[in-house]
């Protein structure tokens, strides 16, 4: 049986001696009042609700999955689940980064997001359930009428309805503009919805009294493709202007995937027969309007694989230092016991390793984005703002693809550490590896991640954010100029990004005669992109652990170790990538025999 | 619902173009006879078993299991799986390259390695049952005394008769010197043996009437650790004289595990409850008995991730080419349709391309290895035997640990190529990927295998054997001398074993001081060994292909694509494998405090 403890250390430790999150904080008004002890304490308590609310449940929901009652279109929930989300509304968790105009605690979302780590270290299948609902919450909040924010926020804030995201049909799913549920307008102003969604996550289940839908469909008169699509809110239960549950509405769940994980989380096929709902913002502007939420959701997915990592790294620590199994190669470390543990031996500590230093270096891109977000919606100037908006917007696919990938590679490692004994349930690690199967898939493959990482967020303003990325790394290295203990860290992290300068360029340049170019190159691309900022958060890391590395605190001795061991064996990989994007289009698409 | 079209083309490219197999039999006795249209007529109906019979119970099998009735201790497989194993035995495919004196045909065992390419790619969990008893075959049949042979063999070969291999206990894997199961002298010359062991694959079930155990354990009288162990053959029913079916031994499945993939085969706990046994070989020599048909073994691994790798590309070229979704970044392919077939995206097909050059790069490696083994047990020249056994004993780690770690990237790919619909169990990749885990973990872990390979099979003669293999491809190199078309090819092929050769040295070297450091090496080292034998097996490809594109055969195109894809898309994994192999020892064990 796997264990897990909230990493509340390295929480700290990212939060306030490397963003120093407080004093960012101070410069936004709304959350000037949050000190660190005040972020620890709330992180402390969430990290007790993972650990032991969400995380016992881990495994059994897993093994239960939900289930469907076909006769009046019902979904329970695994055992258990429905009582730990009454503890999380009961603790008011669900309305923790919420607007206190709808009841709610309006902290940073920069908490919100720490939580959410360890919440998905606990159960990511469970974790879905909340997370989609604050989707929804964003989603209504950016949009909805005042009438609308009265009457839905209220509940969603305090978690009572849940809600969930529309969007996918079995014959478009990256593709929204070929969708084909019908919006015919009532005569009071409401609509009649008919159409078929599937995947729909958290779509039906027994955690809460009402669950509102956000769903994407066509009205009559709309344009084709994606610039005809608007978005409606269409509860199951339709409610009355005092929040009381009211008729219940046709948007039933008419069947469940079976599916290779989150087995506990229900995705369900949406059937919408002449559903009531109220139209969201715009006619025809219902892509953008569910895209304003994109950027936190897709963060959301890498503190997915970001929490999976970490729990698999910690299985994986305690199984290799307690496992007894051969010699080292170098003689016996153990003589004692009739074999070493089989942490000695490096490939075992190269994966654990690994697994570490994604998981940490995962950690900080993520909070630094959610930071970001925090300033771009608080701060008052608006400059700040508006650059922090475009910071978050170029690292948003790189949380989203590179934190995901690193995942699936680092919980695969995890489980190898388990020899043959993680392919069993009982250890619970190949149920990390399933579930962390979907977070390369939804909220935008990562194949599509990459394409807007190069094709829009780069190329697309002809790296004009990417040369403030690298500004700040630059600034950094002048930090850290004749720190002789600092060359090993900044000359790597500076040739990582001189190396994505140089194949931004030559990307660029060769895209102009054929814009395929791009899609060959994007998943490399990824990969480098993502090395070099990791380079770059992990270079300040290791400042701070040479600073404080005879401080008696052995925290920083293991971080400099981490960050070594990063630059050693893991930003390599960008050599492979440079070479195989320089190697173009040709080999790929001058395949027409091979793929006939 | 996934389909399995058996690669007769490309076996058939195999083993008649590129390794000349029928004048290689020609050159053994036994084999001599067996010319193309024989091998190609047998693999015909063997790819219908594979596709009809057995592949129609991959994905029920997943979902159903098997079945443990712990009151009779009896396992039930699911399904099909017994009906199916009923045609396999009246069709005689388990005689096929079994011992003409006990039943066998006498046929090759590399046409045995095509056939079970095709069985896995039909499904894996029920290849087991069959694949297993092949492995018991081979240990008696080499160790067995006269009589064990004659009471034993003829059933097994028909394929009445089951196998397994009893070798793991909850605290031993990889370390079978630990392991505890005793084994006691009767009076008549049978053993009473009493344990516990677990991993046992085929371990129970309800598809033959007697399942013939082979049990490694340990002599009162034997020295510790693994040269203590012996090893018995445990039938669950003792056979008597007349074959006939005896009575139960007390060798019994006490629970199945539950585990990531290959449901449909049984992973039995098994006790032995004071079980009689007959010592096979010499006592306190069962170790190197096992580890006779462990090249086999780990060589069927390989054949397991290269089936999957197959039908999971399959599947995944045809969902490429039927679903449409978005359009080319270079403009509409399909303007008929609302949106182009995805297959039209370079990313898209940089995955499909992986799993198919790994599958053809994997297909030809193990046919070769097969091909050497059928040498060093058949060969008139001694000589000829050990050249063939020395070279199989190289390769042998690498067809295990490089094809089952390309199988788990590209069924991983595959499934992606499916967006959300490759996590859902009904298109079937994700099981494909479920099963692909075990092959990296069984029959020896990758690392162990990666171990195997630089610190023995390399390091251990001085690089000897790697020195003949790298003539080989000096050899071919020479041949291609003035081919100005060949040059793409033969400079990367020769960069690669160069590289190879100077890590040889350079990890040598160290490891005279530390010889950690092969540890710390291996993994990397392993990735660029592989990538050399490909690269050489490619660019003996390419040149058929090149000397027959013009043929009116598309196939040749279609390789030559594919051997383009492969050393500009594939091959450069090498340089990271280099960069992080020489980055050496201390980024890896000088991390006490990072993991403690």
């Amino acid at each position: 049986m796997p264990s897990y403890t909230p990493p509340l250390r390295d929480l700290r430790f990212v939060m306030e001696e490397l963003l120093d999150v407080p004093a960012a904080f101070k410069a936004l008004p709304a959350h000037a009042e949050n000190d660190m002890d005040t972020v620890m304490a709330i992180l402390e308590e969430g990290g007790k609700f993972a650990s032991e609310v969400i995380f016992p449940l881990n495994q059994s929901g897993d093994r239960e999955g939900c289930t469907h009652d076909k006769t009046n279109f019902t979904v329970k929930a695994p055992k258990g689940f429905k009582e730990a989300y009454a503890k999380y509304v009961e603790g008011g968790w669900a309305a923790l980064s919420c607007d206190p105009e709808y009841g709610g605690q309006g902290l940073p979302l920069t908490i919100n997001q720490a939580f959410y780590e360890m919440l998905n270290s606990g159960n990511q299948a469970w974790t879905m359930y909340p997370g989609l609902t604050h989707g929804a919450y964003e989603c209504l909040h950016a949009h909805g009428t005042p009438e609308q924010k009265a009457l839905y926020l209220p509940k969603i804030t305090s978690g009572e309805w849940t809600g969930t995201m529309c969007l996918t049909e079995s014959h478009c799913g990256t593709d929204l503009g070929m969708l084909r549920t019908k919006a015919e307008p009532n005569a009071d102003g409401s609509y009649k919805i008919t159409g078929n969604k599937i995947f729909i996550s958290s779509g039906e289940h027994d955690l809460a009294e009402n669950i509102i839908h956000l769903v994407l469909a066509r009205l009559p008169d709309a344009p084709v493709g994606s610039k005809g699509i608007s978005l409606f809110i269409v509860p199951k239960f339709i409610p009355n202007a005092d929040q009381s549950i009211g008729a219940r509405n046709p948007i039933f769940c008419t069947g469940l995937e079976h599916k290779m994980g989150i087995h506990g989380n229900a995705t369900a096929q949406i059937a919408l027969d002449g559903a009531t709902g109220w139209l969201v913002g715009a006619p025809n502007k219902g892509l953008a309007a569910m895209f304003v939420m994109m950027n936190a959701a897709r963060i959301g997915v890498g503190m997915q694989s970001l929490g999976l990592t970490e729990v698999a790294y910690q299985n994986a620590l305690a199984y290799a230092k307690d496992r007894i199994q051969m010699r080292s190669l170098s003689g016996p470390k153990a003589p004692d016991k009739p074999a070493d543990p089989i942490i000695v031996h490096a490939d075992v500590r190269k994966m654990l390793l690994t697994a570490k230093a994604y998981a940490e270096g995962g950690r900080v891109l993520s909070l630094f984005c959610a930071l970001l977000i925090d300033t771009y919606l608080n701060h008052p100037d608006e400059a700040k703002r508006a650059e922090a908006e475009e910071m978050v917007a170029l690292l948003t696919p790189i949380v989203k693809a590179f934190i995901t990938d690193n995942g699936w590679l680092a919980t695969s490692h995890c489980l190898q550490v388990f020899g043959g004994h993680g392919f069993i349930a009982e250890w619970g690690m190949e149920q990390y590896v399933r579930d962390s199967r979907i977070n390369m898939l939804y909220e935008g493959t990562n194949t599509i991640q990459s394409l807007d990482l190069l094709g829009r967020k780069v190329l697309g303003n002809k790296g004009a954010t990417l040369k403030k990325l690298g500004a700040m790394m630059e600034d950094f290295a002048e930090e850290c100029e004749g720190i002789e203990a600092m060359k090993e860290f900044i000359e790597p992290m500076l040739k990582a990004a001189e190396l994505q300068a140089t194949l931004t360029f030559e990307i660029g340049s060769a895209a102009q005669s054929n814009p395929d170019v791009v899609g060959a190159a994007a998943v490399d691309y990824m990969r480098v992109a993502g090395h070099a900022v990791f380079a770059y958060w992990w270079a300040r890391m290791a400042k701070i652990a040479l600073e404080k590395q005879d401080s008696g605190d052995d925290f920083y001795k293991a971080k400099l170790q981490t960050a070594r061991f990063y630059f050693a064996k893991l930003l390599p990989e960008i050599e492979t990538c440079a070479a195989t994007a320089r190697t173009g289009l040709k080999p790929l698409m001058e395949t027409e025999y091979a793929l006939a």
